[in-house]
């Protein structure tokens, strides 16, 4: 399988021209205005998986946006292999601190830059040109099915009923995704464990109307003041997280297990630095990876209320709003946390106030052991292409699907990322070096090989 | 003087007409982009005083928005009058809940609508039109001066320099101003005491840029939660501001002058039925009047951070904001009360996040006493038109440079309000009753009258 190498050298070019043709299109499934751009990107890579080898490919309608559905059955006898990715990406504010339109997409400094180029873009057309050398060489040694979905941004809600109404189209051995992060670019890894997520808006509202807040001011409840009052109380000075029963199911992992995680590397400095901090913050008594792999956690990931424009309005406005996200980790349900959530934020608010919480969406945590032979495959295709055994690791982000697919389908999931830390996903400036791009092509056939086996 | 109602009434289109006009500048003084519109706005009062019978009137430059300064001087051995107002207005965001276009006045329910309707188009425009009756009828009984400035939204900031430019031409014996509030429209009242205002911007900076929720969270300080922290902290339990030695200069009123403010009508159900509210929120000890009228209050204006559109984005994001007032009593000094305030804000940052406090505006409270002989003129003007004499009060609401005018030109202001607590002024939906607007034309020659005496 040598050749792989002269394939991507000899192509690499039109690789590059046609994953810009999918970041062109700015399929932001949060924003309802770009409705049209969904579908657009679903024709694109139904095009694209047709050109690439796959025998049929369907756009397959679902409750919101469609499904891309490829496929190449070469033998029932043979294992088959289900890639999921998927074609909508995050919106881009703060648009003004991009070096670079985002959907403009450009190479700069050996990087693929724009809004998707690693997630999940960039990711999950490695499986698309992967395949096409497996398919162009004959060496396509098993049966592949492409899934990609538009919604993964906005927690998968059609997908669910999809994998329902479609169990026997999606059978498979093995489920296969690009849409993680590497260690370093000199230290693969392989994701072993997902965190759940619960994500609310609540509102908070005092007044009917804006109020002037001299006139008003010190008599009448601010619901900014009390929306931070509120936030302000679902953490203690350990940083922990204060919503009753929040912790309960957590998943408590040996000390042994702890001692094997805090061998992964490590660097405190390069880590603070790369972020520009002075100092960490977070739960008590757990490491910064424990903090992010196997604890869950608690997020404002956005908070509006009042006058935000320049220069100073005096009001004391009539509501304050905030979305709030949690990060779980295995055996917390979230269905559960954001009811002992609601339950909890709601007892906080004082009388003067009123507050509605709307749930957004959702996802459990998940877990894949590491002696099972996909995640054996995988192993030996890094260690080939990358020259070092891959590091099983937890990571602290959420593909809510993957549990779901466990779930709904019976089939577990091989994460095989190649993104790095750098990558800036959801983030302005989002990119994705172009070794990582190459080498995932170069990878993933070796998983093939090894899995068909 | 019983003319004046028939005056009012062959004029009265033209006076609501002469008014459209000047609302329909969108005069915002907190927004660059109407710049334009602050010289057109001047310009208009301008040609409106020189019609009403001002024997010059100019458009003066300051280092901000220009003032208009008009004047009749008929003899210097009488009084002089010098009328203050603002043309300037407040945004009108937002603006989704604005029945009617704010910059396109209409006559509904015996009211007119429009940003500046009452505040203080309308009411400075009252001014106006009492002056030209006494003009064009003979009964001008002193020397009349306007001064119109076009940045009381903003603080006046340009305004201060200017008296300390002109004070031999801003010469007067008293500074009249209509830019307050009745207790109702059955019951007049003369502002007595305004408080002041501190005003800052605040910035919380966690990473260096935006970060995924999912692989730093719990990991990484999070500038929207520590900004809730920081502002919940702001206040304790009994609703008293936390900031050192926030209270040490107020001005402690004696039991009896408690005893004389809770006479004051206030009908507490009433209160919060018209605004919505299922209880009242403010420092323990201290009834509703006190609370707005003789203690300092603290609220958020406005905050934001990380994303605020649609949907769920997971991020958290780099820096978080807050817009923060202060509303302040007799003997607190802005300057010192900010300096505490950045001082204290700052201390109750961690060591993960960087502060930045930028102060926007500020201005001193004001008090009034009721026994100098324009608050008698005043007196007498209200019980003449309304039949009933009015009743003293404290305001919550601030008009810094009134503090000024005392400290710099070493004159006293008497603040003849005609707006009422349902003119929404600062809020979508401003308003204000045609019978108060021309009520206060009405009352304004009285005031005249009795001073000249």
């Amino acid at each position: 399988m040598q050749d792989i190498k002269t394939y991507i050298e000899e192509n690499k070019q039109r690789f590059l021209d046609e994953l810009f043709e999918l970041i062109r299109i700015p399929s932001i499934s949060s924003l309802e205005n770009h409705k049209p751009d969904m579908l657009r990107c679903a024709q694109l890579w139904q095009k694209l998986l047709l050109e690439a080898g796959a025998d049929k490919c369907e756009i397959m309608s679902t409750a919101g946006n469609p499904v891309v559905y490829g496929e190449k059955l070469i033998d029932p006898k043979l294992k088959t292999v289900l890639v999921y990715g998927h074609y909508d990406v995050m919106p881009v504010d703060p648009l003004n601190l991009w070096k670079n339109p985002p959907f403009e997409p450009k190479i700069e400094d050996g990087k693929i830059w724009g809004r998707g180029a690693d997630d999940d873009k960039g990711q999950a057309f490695m499986h698309a040109k992967a395949f096409e050398y497996m398919v162009k060489t004959n060496q396509l040694p098993c049966n592949v099915k492409f899934m990609l979905e538009g919604e993964e941004e906005i927690g998968s809600g059609s997908l669910y009923d999809f994998c329902e109404e479609h169990k026997d189209l999606l059978k498979a051995d093995v489920i296969l995704v690009s849409d993680t992060s590497m260690i370093a670019e000199d230290v693969p890894s392989i994701t072993t464990g997902l965190r759940g997520l619960g994500y609310v808006e609540v509102k908070v509202t005092g007044a009917n109307r804006d109020l002037h807040s001299g006139l008003y001011g010190g008599a009448v409840a601010n619901p900014i003041n009390i929306l931070c009052q509120m936030i302000a109380q679902l953490t203690d000075e350990n940083n922990h997280v204060t919503v009753k029963d929040f912790y309960k199911e957590v998943y408590q992992i040996s000390d042994a297990e702890r001692s094997l995680m805090a061998e992964a590397p490590f660097d405190e400095t390069a880590y603070k630095k790369e972020l520009g901090i002075a100092e960490l913050h977070g739960e008590k008594g757990y490491s910064t990876i424990e903090r992010v792999g196997i604890r869950p956690s608690l997020d404002v990931c956005g908070i509006w209320g009042g006058y935000t424009e320049e220069g100073a309005k005096t009001v004391i406005p009539s509501t304050a709003h905030a979305k709030i996200s949690f990060r779980l980790v295995p055996d917390q349900d979230f269905e559960v946390i954001t009811e002992r959530f609601m339950k909890h934020f709601e007892s906080l608010a004082p009388d003067s106030v009123k507050v509605e919480i709307t749930p957004l969406h959702g996802g459990y945590a998940y877990v894949s052991p590491i002696d099972m032979p996909a995640y054996r495959a995988a192993e030996k295709a890094y260690e080939t292409v990358y020259g070092k055994r891959p590091v099983p690791t937890r990571s602290g982000g959420s593909i809510p699907i993957i549990a779901g697919f466990e779930r709904i389908l019976g089939i577990k999931s091989i994460l095989m990322g190649f993104g790095l830390g750098s990558d800036a996903i959801h983030s302005p400036n989002e990119n994705y070096p172009l070794h990582q791009f190459f080498k995932g092509i170069e990878t993933i056939p070796y998983f093939y090989k090894e899995f068909a086996k």
